[in-house]
């Protein structure tokens, strides 16, 4: 075999190998499957072979197209996965700080025209391609922290124009970034101002006038719903998944962020592949989802940055669901680093750092239904591949919130490397 | 006047200006002295002149030797001073994280052998040049993310000729890379084992040998003492500092960081230029140092790395106190970033963004004895400048724990840049 491009002597990889058909759950997610001095081969984008160099290189029979590159001591993880973001909005939010210090929270800075409705009146100002412009900058340090696949959500614009707006504009940054973007339609975000008390029709708008849009232009692979209280409720939320369900549509639901409204319930109903928050979640809503097999994706940083409690993460693991972890980056969280949140799933939730990296990989591959394509070293998978300047998994942790990347490889391409001459 | 680099246009400067005598207080912490659409001067590694670009162009009689740069839209402000650290040491300590999940405390790890015992162990048997090297990648990652001037403390050789070997480290280091180092001498960190329950032994070696080698050899600029229960108790601390204040060091304690020792009042009591931690300061600590005109430098970092509660920060800025910010980067808090630093100040200690720019700038200074050189961009003082791809102070929040930094200016020169072709 003649590899493009041929990694050697890496110092430990974490292939996360062996889950492709189901997320990890329990003790599997402290399993990351470590390869010690490791080789990868990529050929057209693809893993071609994995495993211990001396046997990697028995099976190179023709040097690699590119120079072969070692990487003595340090970590090759699979790249990572933020399965929850906000990527593309208008304009920027420092201002709610003060409303912040001053003690307000975030549903009485919603109440009070700040918060998402601000971001809601420059997202529908923008022009598409402003938006591409300010997502591209946020996309771009996403990739070069490692994030190699990313969802994006709608949300911002609440009609139908600004909604198919925001999803053009992900579709825009598809074609100018290696970066693997899913997208998902999430009309019903908010109400907009045009339609406070007015809920049932606003879910009316999304349902019969959004929803086909959406998906006549082919314009997203996953509808997520805003449950909470103040916002959606359960009927309300349920009514636009199943429609969108009908429509071909996969699943996603913020469940039980704030209040215990029984999201996580709805969302294992439903047929979700993930629930997302769950920060208040019942007992009874989060053994639904494991029934169904729907995802529990954490989001910490928010919670970091609402001065909330965090998720029980252990309880979940515990209890048998398979955990994800992403970065929920959104103007009210601001934040694109996945080792933040898993400086935090470690130090908050008390998440071991295997579990967190499985979280950020494999286990949030497949909660955008691509756990058979991505998230793990394994031969046929995507060659998205992160060099860590770190010896082992442990050391993430350590060094918290670090950005230790040395090499992101994005679909075979080395997009972004410390690598010297 | 012909500068040898030329910043213009500059959307915002934060000059910090006008506390070159003393640190800020209280309202003034919010005052961080903007100038709008903004030019700096250099020349000499110094700053030649800085105001309003129009005001800065009108002296410039000859062209600059460098292409004049402009950065519209961007922030500058002084480098960042990150007032206490703990940068060399030999070994790593990610294994210490399991025994934090299984709930051990700081203390009890350290009963346990673990903790910096470890990295005692590790830096005793580390060469030099092996101190050297780990330290530089540590600083090589402190100065790409702003922080121009580091002070480092010995305190992991816990014998004459380590902590000798640790301040020569430091030594070398400060000609290997353009960062201003400050150097501490802590030999009262800890308690080494051969001298368990011998602490007033071990006190005498740290003031009739160790003290004066160091002073021998201008290895040292202040001395710190790490005064609290179970490390080196009041008395004994107080003997420690008054032996380096003989000596002619300046001094630091950690002060009431576990538990309410009264190591706020020692350091006011000694003269001590800044008290560090003061998670535990009783108001009587904390009001003896008002009148001694001691800085309290705080440590967030820590504490969300220790899952303790934070320092009081807006009683201390309340009171008049002059507060500083420092990652306190160490193997236990190996987080070299005081963006993230910035971040926990205001989400978790409340202050304002503006209050933290105060607090990693001319305060840091002041906790360093260099009010007069470094800290702020006026003229005459060290061209240590930072431009922050971010339209204003409040932004540093919004954008909580990210590295904002496009360009790093250290003693004049570009050290580190995104500028393109």
């Amino acid at each position: 075999m003649k590899p493009d491009l041929l990694l050697t002597n890496i110092g430990q990889v974490a292939t996360l190998a062996g889950h492709s058909e189901s997320p990890k759950t329990g003790a599997q997610m402290s399993d990351v499957s470590i390869v010690e001095n490791g080789a990868i081969a990529i050929k057209d984008g693809k893993i071609l072979a994995v495993g211990p160099t001396t046997e990697v290189l028995a099976h190179v029979t023709e040097a690699p197209r590119l120079p072969e590159i070692e990487f003595p001591g340090m970590l090759a993880t699979p790249g990572f996965i933020d399965s929850h973001t906000h990527l593309a909005f208008g304009g920027s939010r420092e201002n709610d700080f003060a409303m912040k210090l001053a003690g307000k929270s975030y549903l009485e800075i919603l109440e009070s025209g700040g918060g998402i409705l601000s971001t809601l009146r420059s997202t529908r100002a923008a022009s598409q391609g402003e938006l591409v412009r300010n997502a591209f900058s946020f996309a771009e340090g996403m990739l070069s922290m490692g994030s190699t696949t990313i969802e994006a959500k709608s949300g911002y614009g609440l009609d139908t124009s600004n909604e198919l707006k925001m999803l053009k504009a992900v579709t825009d940054l598809r074609e100018m970034l290696p970066i693997n973007l899913v997208s998902t339609f999430l009309g019903a975000h908010a109400i907009p101002p045009e339609y406070e008390e007015r809920t049932d029709a606003y879910v009316d708008l999304v349902i019969n006038e959004m929803l086909p849009a959406v998906t006549q232009h082919g314009l997203a692979e996953f509808c997520d719903v805003f449950c909470e209280q103040g916002v959606f409720d359960i009927e309300q939320s349920k009514n636009i998944l199943l429609a969108a369900k009908r429509k071909g549509l996969k699943l996603k639901v913020h469940a039980d962020e704030i209040v215990q409204l029984g999201g996580a319930s709805l969302a294992a109903e439903v047929g979700a592949v993930s629930a997302d928050h769950l920060l208040m979640a019942s007992d009874d809503g989060l053994e639904s989802m494991l029934k169904a097999g729907t995802i529990a994706t954490l989001l910490p940083a928010t919670a970091f940055s609402l001065d909330t409690k965090y998720a029980d993460a252990r309880k979940m693991i515990e209890m048998g669901l398979p955990v994800a972890l992403a970065t929920d980056f959104n103007p009210n969280c601001a934040n694109e680093s996945l080792f933040f949140t898993i400086a935090l799933s470690c130090y908050k939730m008390k998440m071991t750092p295997r579990e967190a990296l499985s979280a950020v990989t494999i286990n949030a591959a497949h909660a955008l239904d691509r756990g058979d394509t991505h998230g793990s070293i394994e031969v046929g998978k995507a060659a998205d591949i992160l060099i860590l300047d770190c010896p082992n998994p442990e050391y993430l942790t350590w060094r918290f919130g670090v950005d230790l990347i040395h090499t992101v490889i994005s679909n075979g391409e080395v997009v972004h490397s410390k690598l010297g001459p």
